[in-house]
């Protein structure tokens, strides 16, 4: 058991409460942008302990060892993009509505994977080496593929879409899978691959236009036609 | 330069040589199999010289470092999967014909991928730390682009797709990834991903299952049928 001498209530205690909790959020931070950065394998504790300039005695009062650091960055990622999306509800008929706000849907899906690429990047060693974060990347998974389901089921009951519960389970499946590896996939390739900095918004929305690609054979005529206008607005061409 | 005594020309000099590429044989296939059951990044050359009860000196003479045994598996997996497949040629009628050819060149995509597993785990950390396997890799990738390209154009030819060429340009690219990735996923969203076991044939149709309903959508009426028949023989349901 730590004790800590910033939890004292009085006023000097609580600017030391608030000061320790700007260092941890700075300790995540930094962390967050040296992961994305280097890949989270080639960086230490100690290393982050330099970059913000403080003993690694301090790191360790804040976080045991990196793997706490790990679990609470990809809490952060959870809570950043487990939101569930807007649904049109009763309004049927308003299939471009349905559109966008699964065209958003995953537009935020690509920004949160790309603020912390470094998670995605060596997924599956991330997560074997950790039981806890693989149950909660499952989590994430599942929440996932019941919303774009449901955006589906909405077009579906909008007239926007053609599909069968079979068609819109596979095609949920497809969605998820092209949208946890495409930043990967596109580094693999493209000649971007050599370095690991941040996606800029083209890659994002190239990487929307991927997964509504698939969707978009589902869709009625007019539908496929509003997703055109859509993307072309997004994708600025 | 090292200078090899198993090269000398003579009966016992054969015998000696054959006895070299035997044992580099042997000692390619046990790397194999420990990179695919530990992962990669877990197995040294020091584990492989014990499970072949060999000495590092003599594991040295056949391959300078670990790098060097992952370069030769990385050449034979290419050699493996980078056959192009059959194509219908000239007989547009026979869209049946189109599709198995189809089904059986993901079958053995999926096969390769399977057998040469520890490759994909971890692909982005294995082609980060080594630009000619980032070449090797990116060159499998624009082959298999074109030779899925190539099928859905012969599929189009011979009435049994309907796609634009821009439609079948995103369609080639998604099934790539989703074929690259979906072990990864699949291990990922399923209980089996404590393992690093090989996936069985039940997966490996579930993969391609997969893969085809990204193409599916795009197929004429008698050719979806037609799908959906081969795919009930394949996965035996």
């Amino acid at each position: 058991m730590r004790t800590c001498p910033d939890t004292a209530v009085s006023p000097s205690g609580n600017r030391k409460a608030s000061r320790a909790a700007r260092t941890r959020e700075r300790i995540l931070q930094t962390s967050l942008d040296l992961f994305n950065t280097h890949g989270e394998a080639h960086v230490t504790t100690g290393h982050i302990a330099d970059e913000l300039n403080i003993s690694p005695g301090n790191l360790y009062y804040h976080f045991r060892n990196k793997g706490e650091i790990i679990r609470h960055l990809f809490g952060a990622f959870e809570a950043r993009v487990d939101a569930a999306p807007s649904l049109s509800g009763e309004d049927f008929a308003d299939a471009g509505t349905s559109l966008e706000n699964l065209w958003l849907y995953l537009h935020l899906m690509f920004e949160g994977i790309r603020d912390y690429r470094f998670l995605y990047r060596n997924l599956d060693d991330l997560l074997m080496r950790d039981t806890k974060l693989r149950m909660q990347f499952r989590r994430i998974l599942d929440h996932k593929r019941s919303a774009v389901s449901a955006l589906c089921q909405s077009l579906a009951r909008g007239g926007a879409m053609r599909a069968s519960a079979a068609e819109i389970a596979l095609l949920a499946d497809n969605v998820l899978l092209v949208a946890t590896y495409w930043l990967n996939f596109d580094h693999l390739a493209a000649n971007a691959f050599a370095t690991h900095d941040a996606a800029d918004n083209t890659d994002l929305g190239r990487g929307v236009y991927q997964v509504m690609a698939l969707i978009a054979p589902y869709l009625t005529e007019g539908s496929r036609e509003h997703l055109e206008h859509i993307s072309r607005q997004y994708l600025g061409d």
